[in-house]
């Protein structure tokens, strides 16, 4: 199923860039300037991709959006409906893109003052746009960008939650995949099917077997599954433009040696982090909580990343639950909860669900069991 | 086939790095700061993924290259063996990177040097390092990634050829694949299965039927191939670290009334550009020769693009063939040379063949026969 069967909810992109442009004002920044990246989808709708052919978004503090595009590009930029929310500006194939930003700034005064930059405008343009606008000031987008994105809207806790489901469906398959003799590869491109099947797109699949496990971004390889292996699997896709992340360990036969204790820890962990969500809670403070189960075992040093991230048009994004983060979390802030333990040369365990900030606490959005799954080897 | 069941030729990373090394003395510039990209790549070995936790390679002028890597990331940057020539420098997930990346630079006294920044670095991470970093001098990697890597060695020539002869494989098998009724996505999938058998990776897949034939990067969609349909197929995949990249057109039945013409127009100005390749013609001289044809015909306004792209470790690099571009051609240069002409609502053509330039002239990768192709309908 793709997008285009679904009644798929239209975000109301205008409100987005009006929000965007009261910000700007309010930070007196003359405007924010957006290559492509999830930032420039969620503004405008437009998937466009990173290329060494510019195209920019410049959304002004006063005025209405603009689009700078390619000539190449200009057929998908209209395809994809951007030209109903910015003016598209087309510059041609032996033109210097950074002399149409420049012109598009100066027609609007804003040659000399504040400008914000989305955080993956690659440097290239940065550097060209430094030197050619050398009165004007350079500012992170950051701040503008997560204040429009990090609380979700209704339709967006309903299209993570749609996303959700559709992983947790391809989780209940992964049991079939998993057999002796059987690669990483191979149990990963089945995976991938599935995720398709349920989603537009494949964002990414971990595949760790044995003591791949202990690797937390493992790269899914060619290693043979072997009776007695834990695998711990963590996989998501995008669907309706939003993501899925989860993460469920499973195991081939017989139990490896400790297994059992160290899945009950993590599963413990994650449990106390998601318990402690609520608003005015801050997001280190959730990573304290799941933090703090593992430590009281022993096994603090072997839990080595922050315990989540916030998840949205992006499979990461801001909140990232880690020490440091004293912001305070706020309804409809969402975000995975995924401690993990990893034992170098033997295996690892993380449990994930993403989950979303409520009024008073939290609702999970993944709905599977998180034990750990025996599957017959 | 994967990379790991073919001998695969190392290249000889330290080599490349002496040579930054130089370029930079030569350039009076205190390193190259390379985030996630092809260029970290094709310097270090490391595939990393471009991340909000910063990854990057410091490679000073003078001493050993250091590579600063997310602490989660480093079980995957170590297993890619670039610790062999960078130094690994762990930061954890509760530190800031970027005062990391100042104690790195300032150890080596160039904090208030000039520092050149890789192309694609994102705003964020440059931002932070400008104003943590107040008396350095930020400049462009463009020109030195540029002269490390236009000039393909011997055996990255080998790999290139290689991928072009995978991706001729693919073409061949194209025919097929085109059926009426099957949807441009169907289609896609197919191909990206037979790029997979032939590559390590898929890097884009385009069929553009009919009408989207016009669209130079048309998205291939849920467009059903009909009797009388031309469809332009651009396809490409990554082997051994190269790129393969390759455009041709086929008919299903019955020729468009006028696609003949078009094509053969199209063909012969592929031929001219290819003709014109020697050492010391310029890129846009490449440019010209193939769009003069086109132009001759009356149908200059119709082909929108530049004529060609380099081609390596990465899908596009300099040269590019564009008008404007007064570089002269040199030996060991590899381009697409791939010129188009677009009717829009009716039809487009494009023909493409990766080129590299000789001591006297150009060597074609891809073998595969550049006519129209008829598939039965």
């Amino acid at each position: 199923m793709t997008a285009s069967d679904r009644e798929v909810p239209v975000p109301d992109l205008r409100t987005r860039l009006q929000r965007a442009g009261e910000i700007l004002r309010g930070r007196d920044v003359g405007a924010l300037l957006v290559g492509p990246s999830p930032d420039l989808f969620w503004l405008s709708g437009y998937r466009a991709p990173a290329l060494e052919r510019l195209t920019l978004l410049l959304v002004p503090a006063r005025g209405h959006a603009v689009l700078l595009v390619p000539e190449l590009e200009a057929p998908r930029a209209q395809t994809s409906g951007v030209g109903d929310v910015a003016e598209l500006v087309v510059w041609g194939e032996s033109e210097d893109p950074i002399v149409r930003v420049r012109a598009l700034l100066a027609a609007r005064g804003l040659q000399d003052g504040r400008l914000a930059v989305q955080d993956r405008l690659w440097a290239v343009f940065l550097l060209r746009m430094q030197e050619t606008l050398p009165a004007a000031r350079w500012v992170s987008g950051a701040p503008i960008t997560r204040a429009l994105r990090i609380r979700k809207s209704t339709e967006e806790i309903a299209a993570l939650a749609a996303a959700a489901a559709a992983i947790d469906r391809v989780h209940a398959r992964v049991p079939d995949l998993l057999r002796p003799g059987r690669t990483e590869a191979a149990v990963g491109r089945d995976i991938s099917d599935a995720i398709l099947a349920e989603h537009d797109e494949v964002n990414f699949v971990i595949v760790a077997s044995g003591p791949n496990g202990a690797s937390p971004h493992h790269e899914t390889g060619s290693r043979t599954l072997a009776a007695g292996d834990a695998v711990v699997v963590d996989i998501g896709g995008t669907r309706d433009g939003y993501c899925s992340d989860m993460t469920r360990n499973y195991v081939l036969g017989a139990v490896p040696d400790g297994y059992q204790e160290v899945h009950d820890l993590v599963e413990a962990a994650q449990r106390a982090g998601v318990q402690s969500v609520r608003p005015g809670v801050t997001a280190e403070q959730v990573d304290r909580a799941s933090r703090r189960v593992i430590e009281d075992a022993g096994y603090g040093a072997l839990f080595t990343h922050r315990t989540g991230h916030g998840i949205g048009v992006e499979e990461h994004e801001d909140p990232y639950l880690v020490d440091g983060n004293v912001e305070p979390l706020e309804p409809g802030m969402a975000f995975s909860v995924e401690p993990g333990v990893y034992l170098p040369g033997r295996y690892g365990a993380r449990i994930e669900d993403i989950v979303v900030v409520t009024g008073d606490g939290a609702r999970r959005l993944n709905q599977l069991d998180r034990d750990l799954v025996r599957v017959s080897a």
